[in-house]
């Protein structure tokens, strides 16, 4: 028993009914449903409803859920008033996580922990995530908060509180289908972070908090972020294949390709690709994405063959790019689309609890006693 | 490979040289020194120096420690005003949770992750919890928030801050000893989910703040909150045997027995005892006192033989309550002590870090497709 499972990669912890994923092939499901038919026919309210309850929902049950998250897209003065007062130049994921559990505070729910405590609240935080994201965006630059309106979607409502106008319906439905594939990803460091936390029968308001601080980590939430500035870095189309074989020849990590869990295409990559190049069909292909189909090219044939291809977080950047979202904005984006996969996670995992208390090997010293100050080296 | 490990109990996953703890045996080191020394004869300040830098430190070492520690005591003055404007009913480890993450705000080095950056931001959470959690105390009551005195230790300081009064040093002697022993145990639920967190390369801000939300669940931290209501709802010694018997013959839960890890007497609790014996000795046995031995003696004589013991928890409530600390306040101090642990086993953990992704067992549904609404049950 001193084999070490580092990163727990491949250990087994838990049953779930909620997302498959075959690396090897590239397959995504929510329910046993491919990603593809999500994005194509479905909207981020219904997959969050099928998340939470692992049934599609029917005609009723949707609208109410959907009534339910307009009317608890507001957030309480105090905390609209906090979110103004931090500091400027914080990091917005930070922000996010001070709020989420500001928040807290003012919620006489917070403390409670049944199954219904736990939807109940779920349902508010993925209304209220839309809010306090889009006020952290607006008070970094010195703008008033935008009041939510209820005749919007999740995605056109964050949209036009953000931007302090509507989006088209386009761009709407774009930002819809971006939220549908980050939705949530099987046993991600952020939604395990959440289940960790939950493990010890915490509330909703700490296992929101602690995924913020893991999704939050370049190793995770940070990284097509990276991807924009890489993109940026090569400034042009016709550089980026040189840019890529002497990256790839120094042996250095090129962003937005490969995944621990993906071995062939991310579907979700092929999503937005399919996105983008439809836009790009009708509008011309925008600079950013002529140089990601030159990097795309040269990562599938110099080393689509270890199983190493783009990834979700290559194409995504471009995406909120194009809607007008600052880079520093994409992880934030990230958990208001995760949220609804990490409180799933949560709830699923709550019902079959059990303490969450993994073993270290012990390395160090032994049979050793404590040496007086003054007899130290 | 559809093993599941539940718990992730007894899946080793990184190397360790900070902790052991052999729970057969109820032995409990640091660096490998008993957990029983490092009460008698170190102090909080030295233990959290040892644990954060694995070794002994020189007498010159500990002394600009300490000097750091009181250095950082302070908190910025926008926290002592949030603190005090938070609502004065909500749970104090919401309030720790919200305050942490409110103080990284105003941390310019917040985002840092190399090895030194840790290290700074742990010294001066260190300090600054017990700050922080002394002024959450008191605003609470109602009162004023007491200045940090820079010419007491970490104990006697926070009891100072605590209460507006010097402890004796007996009292303060006392409490050190409590901190010490909950410094550190190994890869308990929060520490796993700080490094969980700290896996993905998040800053420190975002792990301790994870841990706080995993400490603040009712399996982990709130044990010994539990134990003093027990020894509450009993009331009299003379009631303990049969109170006891009950539970057992009934098969209910005891508070403050058994453990996941030991299946022997905690060695923490034996250091409690003897502190509580020796108190009794002097000034006779205090009713919780009276109760606790009559319980111990009932579990030993009927459970003890299949592993289960009185835990940490069992003594450390009576130990707070003497000190005149409030049972909600009980969780709080365990984070003021076990900050350190965290700490430490994130540095510690970073040096090789691994992104924690662990698997699930898909069981739900395949080959499923998308159904048009109007067209489902």
């Amino acid at each position: 028993m001193t084999e070490i499972a580092k990163g727990l990669e491949g250990v087994l912890f838990t049953e779930t009914q909620l997302t498959f994923i075959n690396g090897t092939e590239g397959i995504l499901t929510h329910l046993g449903i491919p990603i593809q038919e999500w994005a194509e026919k479905s909207s981020f309210e219904e997959l969050s409803y099928a998340l939470l309850y692992a049934k599609l929902p029917t005609a009723a049950e949707l609208k109410q859920f959907d009534a339910d998250l307009k009317a608890n897209r507001a957030i309480p003065a105090k905390l609209s008033e906090a979110i103004a007062s931090f500091p400027k130049d914080v990091h917005p994921m930070q922000a996010l996580r001070t709020a989420v559990s500001y928040l807290g505070l003012f919620d006489p729910q917070a403390e409670a922990t049944s199954e219904a405590d736990r939807y109940a609240i779920s349902v508010r935080l993925i209304a209220q995530f839309a809010t306090i994201i889009a006020a952290i965006a607006r008070a970094r630059q010195g703008k008033e908060a935008v009041a939510p309106r209820d005749d919007l979607n999740h995605a056109g409502n964050f949209l036009y509180m953000l931007n302090g106008q509507e989006a088209t319906p386009e761009q709407a439905r774009l930002f819809d289908i971006a939220l549908i594939l980050h939705a949530d990803h099987g046993m991600n460091a952020s939604t395990f972070t959440a289940i960790a936390t939950s493990s010890t029968l915490s509330d909703m308001y700490s296992c929101m908090t602690s995924a913020i601080g893991a999704l939050k980590g370049p190793l995770h939430g940070g990284a097509n972020e990276a991807v924009m500035d890489m993109l940026d870095e090569i400034g042009d189309p016709s550089k980026a294949a040189d840019y890529i074989n002497k990256k790839l020849d120094d042996k250095e990590k090129i962003m937005g390709v490969g995944h621990r869990v993906y071995k062939y295409f991310d579907p979700r990559s092929r999503v937005l690709r399919d996105y983008a190049e439809h836009v790009a069909s009708k509008q011309g292909k925008s600079t950013y994405y002529q140089i990601l189909e030159n990097i795309e090219k040269v990562v599938v044939e110099r080393i689509g063959s270890k199983g190493i291809y783009p990834n979700v977080d290559f194409y995504s950047g471009t995406v909120y790019s194009d809607l007008g979202i600052a880079k520093e904005f994409f992880t934030p984006i990230f958990a208001l689309a995760r949220i609804s996969g990490w409180s799933a996670s949560v709830i699923e995992y709550t019902r079959n609890n059990r303490l969450l208390r993994p073993d270290a090997l012990y390395t160090g010293a032994t049979d050793q006693h404590y040496i007086d100050l003054n007899d130290r080296q």
